[in-house]
């Protein structure tokens, strides 16, 4: 955790007073933490265009009872482990599955891994959450 | 315009180097500059959610030698004259034509005609940009 | 408007019940046009990406009475002028104007604009809608 | 898994080839595969706004240094636990920790739980990825 740094803002009364009412309602303590917040969210969509490191989850939701397809699931993952950390897999119903699969790498290798898995037959639902390894955003 | 207040922010070093960099990249003359931008961005977003009266653009790309376009999109434009203020056509090529419809009103109303100018076949892109009527975020 | 192909697709029963459901909300005469809407959004994504030729409108929401702001604005829009087509202004109340400038060139140069116009000390939000020439997606 | 349909759809010629790209590119197996994708995410987008149902993955990137950090994340996942189903926790290197909170429930409860998480401080960014129980999209 690196030292903390204070410096001034200006911001219109009125632009301020909706600030405020912002905070509360999203559950900030305080200002600079929700302002601290929307510039991580800001450097991490850099890191994701510009960056070689970054960090996020795969969500894949499938009817295990399609032929093939849990396997077919396994080994693309195999195949892809360099980015691949780890793997939670939840029963949501009698037929679906959810599948988080935690990943880190290279954001292109990263894309092509949760393309790979979408474009799958039988995933029903595909999305990657892009996120950050916390290193470029103190 | 209102009266200006000034508070303090802290931030880690580290972060803040990252945000004066990024400040930088997108141009702002300063620090206070770009948080307010960061901050009526959620505001706009929150009038589009819960707001009575927002404003925007409907971007709509056509072939205008389609048969009936024209009249269709001038047709339904009318009919929803109260959340449109006027229409900037411009002739991209001697087939496609960009046309820039300048909206004001009621969120759900606004979203309604996007969604219909959208759905007109030969209408080959649409797209809505929420913005706001500047009232609420000084 | 090029040839039409006709083709067959294989659908879910349960998943076309929901998708001829929402062609209705959305106003669509027919499923052939609600596809072609979907594919046509991926691609102009991918132009905006990979593109060399885009089309789209910057939104500006501005108080006119800030000092030089009027100026500023005419200036880095001249400085610009080979990604603009034109400009429709819009005064939305006694102080807030409309701006929507149409632009059309190298995506990374219409983004540069967009960033260096949204930065400007009294914008009070700038957003950029990407749409497409056209020429790509019949 | 429910009976398949089959049905036909027209579209140009060139934007046909166009899509037949961005299929290979994607790793789609068949024109079908893809365009039941574009119109599950359409119905999962719906779900979101109107459903009563869905699941997700919420992705939190925190320091576990920070003191009372780790405390108050379980506390507050203890008081929504109506809406987790497990959680998946991962040491990225000396202080950065990756957690997924794999989520399932009302939408606007789930939305909520993202928000409480964001804004604690030391949580360095959080996001909610939105999917689907797979029930309603076959």
């Amino acid at each position: 955790m690196s030292e903390l740094v204070r410096f001034g803002v200006s911001l219109e009364k009125k632009l301020l007073d909706k600030f405020d009412n912002f905070i509360r309602e999203r559950n900030y303590t305080n200002r600079s933490e929700a302002l601290r917040d929307m510039i991580r969210q800001e450097l991490v969509k850099k890191e994701w265009v510009e960056g070689e490191d970054v960090a996020g989850a795969i969500t894949l939701i499938y009817d295990h009872h399609r032929k093939d397809l849990l396997g077919r699931i396994t080994d693309i993952q195999h195949n892809h482990q360099q980015v691949i950390i780890s793997t939670q897999h939840i029963h949501l119903d009698h037929d679906n599955c959810l599948e988080i699969v935690a990943v880190r790498g290279n954001p292109a290798e990263v894309q092509r891994l949760a393309d790979v898995l979408k474009s799958i037959k039988g995933v029903k639902h595909g999305i990657l959450n892009m996120s950050s390894t916390g290193k470029g955003i103190e």
